[in-house]
């Protein structure tokens, strides 16, 4: 099944836009989870998918949570993946880069070795680091176009031929979609170039919108701006604010209720 | 020690600018190893350190020919570097880049959990995907300027107000580099650019250089145009050429001849 079939069945059959970010991190984790279990994360994973996952569209994983646990981390990242149901979308944000055979390793890594159905790629290499991904025609890889940081301005605005960065970018993403499995990463932090860039993608092009909730970004906006003209192909992210809703034995039922107001929320500027 | 002393002295002792890159790939492989050995890929590596360990200035691995083991791979990452003896400089290829809390796991990542001297990042976020990097003093993170594969023109050309992104991005490194720990990538396979950019970063920032060997890059210009006045400052890279040299018994032999020979010729133009 192609990537934008799936994210289209889910979103469907849970009515929803929303991405819970499973971003672990001990320092807001719930501290009862350390003392009385040996493999916390993966318990609290665990939790956090059951108790959203008829709520969600999507799972993001940010590799560097894990990977700073070394070994352990990508047996952790192994086993987390294999719990989400397998109607889901998982997306591994890695915002990997490299060029020939080493993007390929990279593709190897993320889409077959991890089995994530869509990852996050970062274009400063120009198309020799996003090729090797896009060889992957069912999965989907969502190209870095406006991060949504405050210094996404650094580089994403210089303007060429009065055109900025980030929407060359865009203009490339469109471009390469021959096979219609790219998509776009536009920070919910910035609703004007959001909207400017869902003109440039089209209706059939996903956009993957983090920085909503701790980051700022506006839900009405983010939903106007980012989804197509049937109010879909948008992956709204939250992380902190849905599996870090709750810090005491009820955490899970927390995650839940802000998952399902935030669901709701996103719903009704559909 | 500073990560720039720690390169001087070893480029001094060992009389070398070049850095293997231990891209282990299973079909470049000596194919007897598969055969006799239970870790194929850690006999691997410890034979060619032990091959050139006198001949190099640092290593350098790229993280996906690891992670696309998953767990295992790390497993073996960790042995690696731990085999690296202490003196040489130890660079880890990731091209990582995020923002804020998250670009501090993978710092903490790359320079604690797996102990490398230097790491190299994507500089596409701007100042926030790089700043959780140089919080770490005393070591040292090469930015991407100009990559060295055919379609870093796609974006790192483009012209703002007449200067080409890679050259915009040189400057900020410099604007960076006030702990002193800030490097450039530059690819060898660009020597035009690779001038301008040690001139525009001055004698005190390293350039780490890919591109020579199975890419292309012509050694001569690499170390003219990429070392500083005094001839160092340039760490250049090269991989298959030199792991691979040979894929029979005397694979390791093959491979400290070939890393010889390339650190002579670059000698030759220092």
């Amino acid at each position: 099944m192609k990537f934008n079939e799936k994210l289209e069945k889910i979103v469907n059959k849970n009515n929803s836009l929303l991405c819970v970010g499973l971003d672990i991190d001990q320092e807001k984790m719930p501290k009862f989870l350390f003392d009385s279990s040996k493999t916390p994360y993966l318990d609290f994973n665990k939790s956090i998918i059951d108790a959203t996952k008829d709520l969600v569209c999507a799972y993001k994983i940010n590799m560097a949570f894990y990977e700073v646990f070394g070994k352990e981390g990508f047996d952790l990242l192994e086993k987390t993946i294999a719990y989400i149901p397998k109607n889901i979308v998982v997306i591994l944000d890695g915002k990997r880069n490299d060029i020939g055979n080493t993007a390929k390793k990279y593709a190897q890594s993320l889409f077959e070795t991890f089995n994530a159905d869509a990852v996050t790629v970062n274009p400063y290499l120009g198309i020799d680091g996003v090729k090797p991904f896009l060889e992957y025609k069912d999965k989907c890889s969502f190209i870095l176009c406006r991060t949504s940081n405050t210094s996404a301005r650094d580089f994403q605005d210089l303007e060429s031929n009065k055109i900025p960065l980030y929407e060359i970018v865009a203009n490339k993403i469109k471009d390469w979609n021959s096979y219609g499995n790219c998509g776009a990463v536009v920070g919910a932090t910035y609703p004007d170039e959001l909207q400017k860039i869902r003109a440039l993608l089209g209706d059939e092009i996903p956009i993957l919108i983090p920085g909503i909730g701790a980051q700022g970004g506006d839900v009405e906006k983010t939903v106007k701006y980012g989804t197509n003209k049937d109010g879909k192909m948008a992956i709204i992210v939250s992380g902190r604010s849905i599996i870090y809703a709750g810090n005491d034995k009820n955490f899970a039922e927390k995650s839940r209720e802000a998952a399902k107001n935030l669901r709701s929320k996103i719903n009704k500027y559909r």
